[in-house]
């Protein structure tokens, strides 16, 4: 233990820079990884616009070629700086990494795939380690806690929505019909999700009186239950500001701010 | 009374099987049963689909009808079971267990009525009994009361929005009339209502200048009162989070905040 | 004074009947009143569809008469029932119970006008009249206080807002221009209202990217601030439950509820 | 320094009447500004009116060219009477006073730029300084106090909303493909955006089953966390409302609740 602090390995010094934010160079890594992500990107949706890939196919396929062989390398680096390298390899992260090279080899055998790549959008999330990771992390701790403890909630509105899209989709396909372009029964439950979401793309929108009647009917629900979700999240959101359980010695006052030291209303020493 | 209890009848244990969660068989009998549904369901929505039902007509009748028969042999068990059946038959879970075989018996007269039985799907409901019941049936006490609480705020409000809705649509009827889409007056009223919850077809639309500055209008009003029932439910759950389920020793009153020691009525100690 | 006590004139009579609601005789002209007004709305309403126009026209006709007739003989009651009518002839109810008469007559020099009559469901409104007054006043009460207290927030808001949509809408017409729709600056206002509050026709859409780049972002901004106003009228909703300024007078505690009589810390009398 | 007092020279005279608004002649030179600002605008948009300007082309050249001149002489005024005019003229406010003049003689050279001129609608926010400018500013400091301290949550939502609406809009792109009217992945995720807004235009809309089961998907997550912002921002102003402007005597900090007697990061007493 005592070497190790002393002089690292090749293994540890790499694993500094590649999986730490802490030092110059892994911080340095971390930018320039997330350039290349930001970059190879934009090549994919660059590639898939018709004007712009008829002029500069060979140079988009050129630098999405580059940039597959620059993660192909750093992941196979990840893997190899680790002891153990299985727990990378399946966690969220080590899947995404894996993912976002795979298509442009698989692009191969199958046309079309290579749009796969764009995956790799989700590895800027890393950006998170760069920044003051700490004040990132305690709001995506807050709005995590928040949607845990609502879990129950959003499962009874999210099975009200369900059998409310199910039972409203079905009966607006009996009383408009194929004519009027509701075709079936799932297409009229994507039509009642695009209403009762207000989206209302109008592709496909009602024609008869006691359709415009149902559909009107549908609009109001979705407007008015939009309140039940935000004022779930607001009281969550407040509620998870105000968690310090902790109530004060001295006067047994609660409710203080979780970054509060002192009793707000007597001043006594708390937490 | 005692014979009951040293020994049940078969009714007992029917009744133990179909209506109740605690047992064994009970729990079983509910979890075949949702799933029994939730397939129905999706065989009704996917004979709804024309190039499906051309394929597999055969197949997707003879699933409809077994189910059917599953469900009907499920809706007299259950009466059967009861010593008085009425109280079941009449509320609202056996009115939407008989609705949910009827459509397809129905279809021997009215070619179509076989889809109402997609109101099998309100039937998953049931599954609130196999879970955790007390705490889901908590947060929908919550919701219950709250509506209930709100339902004065709500009238109001409902009764706003209808008189804008139809002044708005038949000022549209006025200034747009046939020539641009609003045929008549209920037709602007649909059209009123599109535009007011955000929804937005664009089947309709209006089409002159006079129109299009009073559908702006008619949008604004209705980005800015959304935010009425929003606040409305955020602040009657919130009340409802901080209010103490104890009633009043002295005076029986309830509702007390959750930090009161006296109750804000007639000063009694509470708690 | 005494003799009017003792002896009511037919006038007094009337007016209590016509003006009031605390008499049966006042409850039932009431509700009479509300059923003639949503009839005769209906009328207006039905009048207009051409189908049931085309059919019916003598009826509707005989109708829609009949009703103006019924409200002229009313408004003429309400005015000799009262000593001095100006008052009410100028306030809101009086020039509404006017304008929803007008407009019969008015069809007899121009065509269409009749349609202008639906303006009547406004005297809907009487309803709170007969319901428990006093309960529903209060939440318009809370409705009317909140506004107003708002009021400089909610000018703010709509400055913004305009200044916004005046922006967008006059960059998206130099962007996309009257070959894509956005034929003129107003126009491409009235398309950057449909966008930001997310109604969105789809009668004028962007079709280079940069006008949809642009349009994106006012949708995200539209998106965005829809959570102002809505915060805004949740607090104020709070803090109008909230209004007990008054503090306890013996341990100075507040934020006391609207209803309470004794303090809910330390059970003093207060109010 | 005495002699500026006793006798203020042209140029403290005309900076007087400019830049402030407590004095008679300050307040009628801004209101007649903001008149000119307003009616230039209307100007703008009436000239970009196809039918209005080619009947009155000549008129509405002849006005603009009226109001140019005149915001030409006051921004020079503005400048002229400043000891030290650098400040003003990379200011905000400036920089709009200077682009608002700008595009009128742009004309002469690019043909449509005259069109950039209704940036002068932002000059009508100098309108703050003639209403009673402390209280609406305290709102806007409220706005800005609540914007910057939710920064990092904002900047949190963006970027996971960003890499959303990238990853789904690149999977709709294969899954709808060109031939329904995704024809690349920036077309896409503008889609996306339309769709996770709740805008809808219905310009592009998915075609085939799984499209249409992954933008229902967008929709509901759209509609859900458009609670997210509202819910954070009631949550923001609640807290802006309840707290304490003055700062700990002792160790500085500020943000105390409005019933704090003891700062809670020090334990001193405050207020």
């Amino acid at each position: 233990m005592q070497e190790i602090i002393t002089k690292p390995t090749w293994r540890q010094r790499w694993h500094e820079i590649i999986f730490e934010a802490d030092t110059k160079a892994g911080q340095l890594f971390d930018v320039l990884l997330i350039i290349n992500i930001c970059l190879s990107v934009a090549v994919t949706m660059l590639s898939s616009v018709q004007s712009i890939n008829a002029k500069y196919a060979m140079v988009l396929t050129g630098l999405e070629l580059f940039f597959t062989i620059i993660f192909t390398a750093e992941y196979l680096a990840r893997i190899i700086c680790l002891k153990k390298p299985k727990h990378y390899i399946f966690s969220g992260l080590g899947i995404i990494d894996l993912m976002s090279i795979v298509p442009t080899y698989l692009e191969i055998f199958i046309t079309g795939s290579k749009y796969l790549s764009v995956i790799r959008v989700l590895r800027v999330l890393r950006i998170f380690r760069i920044l003051n990771m700490g004040k990132y992390s305690k709001q995506l701790d807050l709005l995590k806690k928040s949607l845990v403890e609502s879990r129950r909630k959003i499962s009874v509105f999210v099975m009200m929505v369900s059998t409310l899209v199910i039972t409203l989709g079905s009966l607006m396909f009996l009383v408009e019909g194929p004519e009027n372009g509701f075709t079936s029964i799932p297409q009229s439950i994507y039509w009642a999700i695009v209403t009762l979401t207000t989206v209302g793309y109008g592709d496909i929108s009602p024609q008869t009186p006691v359709g415009q009647i149902i559909s009107s009917l549908v609009m109001l629900i979705g407007y008015a239950i939009i309140a039940v979700p935000t004022g779930m999240v607001a009281v969550d959101i407040y509620k998870g500001l105000n968690t310090n359980t902790q109530s004060c010695p001295t006067c047994g006052a609660d409710a203080h701010d979780l970054d509060a030291n002192f009793c707000k209303y007597c001043g006594s020493v708390i937490n």
